[in-house]
């Protein structure tokens, strides 16, 4: 089955304590492309500019990925550069320049009208809700959000949440988008709002996924996926996008929508959350193959299972 | 087998965003106590004031637990008094009052001489080595610390250490004694310190446990448990000391040291934490049954294990 991703492309400058690196591959379809493309077929709807030439297009297509959906448009593409201090959970930004993404108006391409999963990276939410009611094919569609929406556009996400199956955020935006204090009862406040499935991304400890009550089949509680601790953390720049497509591309590679899939799924995409940090930019999610995946897999299992 | 704990007995008042409590039992020991006798025979060396009672004995004497060690000095109990806000992570502290708790000497009985697992909780560091050297028979020791002993008294915290077995501590601490900010390579800079094992508790992200490589038995892994998303958390005290409980009460009830049951220690663990901070005070963890512990152990083992 094939996946459908709409969101960023950009180029990055990335400062951390390993080193900096200036003008790499990045943007949340990028990342969520590149870590799916190890479990299904990968499309694209974003927008570039003119210096996103065929050097970038060969990293896709070197995945097999479908990139007829990206738009050429005039200018420069989205640019960001950021700066992680020793506590890496957190960028400070040093510039965003939005370019041609100011102005992104998702196309659809005519071939990908039959794509059964969706995943909505972060952009306006108004734009998400558009592509979502444009694909009638898709069984299942992932989204993701941040503060700056939640704050300045929540009626628009509210109409948006009403679409999707999985919301994928972080603890913090969970709490804001509640406006609940208590993650639990958060989670319980935003699956109201008309997601099926939550998946809240704690950064180094994992994530968790919360069930609204008879989605995806019976069971009576979350479920919590761990990261693998990792001595040095290179370039946390897309390991949410990278977590999401490990998450939804593992989805869509499999024929049932149930509980244990979602929860396997949980698994996956950590695991190439953990791979993304790896490396600076994309470098670990081009050169990765589903033996490394599947053997760090059974290591995230063996963290967490007991005999 | 039985385990003896050496630390604090004391009175707390506690106010939190469920309610407010006074003049209740508290104290390491006490939860640490409470939490471990569902697994194990347990022995206390503590002192308490004039203040301390045949009610308080009796909360002690109906789980079974040895109080010959707890000495009656002149005056009054150790006194906290603590504010949970709505974050209810960290407590403000709005009152100490160390009284009899100032001149701890502990003395152990002589009938305790043959137990076979010690817990160290949070006193004064050379107070816990000088422990630690009187009981010739322990198998295993556990030991707790906090910020005030890493920053003012390291030298005694490294001898303590060479001494202990298996050392648990939060993130914060971990960072601190470490003088490393990556958690992973600061769990091997203190396992280098001295102990087998490192357990780090995360709070709500559960607790991780960090090997000393070969120390019981062979593994690659560190390895990971969960707590409970609890929807109200009435009051967080004692939570640490009740997790230390399981975790060691589970232990001292095994016949082996080896990997697999330190891993379903932690469990037990969080198990306990989950309990403790479910009522005010040690309410909870005086009204439990095996069988609850163990239906909830099910739940955490559901909340993490794939099919």
């Amino acid at each position: 089955m094939s996946i459908l991703v709409v969101g960023s492309v950009a180029f990055d400058d990335i400062t951390s304590p390993s080193g900096n690196v200036k003008n790499i591959l990045g943007g949340a379809a990028t990342y969520f492309s590149l870590a799916a493309s190890y479990f299904t077929q990968v499309r694209m709807v974003a927008v570039v500019g003119e210096d996103f030439g065929a050097e970038q297009e060969k990293v896709f297509h070197k995945r097999g990925i479908d990139t007829r959906g990206i738009e050429r448009a005039q200018g420069k593409s989205f640019r960001w550069g950021g700066t992680y201090s020793h506590n890496l959970n957190e960028a400070k930004t040093d510039f965003t320049e939005l370019n041609v993404f100011e102005r992104f108006q998702p196309k659809i391409p005519q071939e990908y009208a039959d794509t059964e999963f969706l995943f909505l990276a972060n952009i306006q939410p108004t734009l998400q809700a558009d592509v979502r009611r444009k694909m009638n094919a898709v069984r299942l569609t992932g989204c993701d959000t941040m503060n700056y929406w939640i704050q300045r556009t929540p009626r628009e996400l509210a109409a948006t949440l009403k679409l999707v199956s999985v919301l994928l955020i972080n603890d913090t935006e969970t709490k804001m988008l509640a406006g609940e204090t208590n993650l639990p009862r958060a989670a319980q406040k935003v699956l109201a709002m008309g997601p099926q499935a939550l998946v809240i991304k704690h950064g180094e400890y994992g994530a968790t996924i919360f069930f609204r009550e008879g989605a995806f089949g019976i069971g009576r509680h979350p479920f919590r996926a761990p990261t693998l601790p990792i001595d040095e953390v290179k370039d946390p720049t897309g390991a949410g996008d990278s977590f999401a497509g490990g998450f939804m591309g593992y989805i869509a590679s499999q024929e049932d929508l149930n509980r244990e899939v979602l929860k396997r799924a949980l698994f996956y995409g950590g695991v190439m959350g953990s791979f993304a940090v790896e490396s600076f930019g994309t470098e670990r999610l081009q050169s990765l193959t589903r033996e490394a995946i599947d053997e760090r897999f059974q290591v995230f299992r063996e963290l967490t299972h007991l005999e």
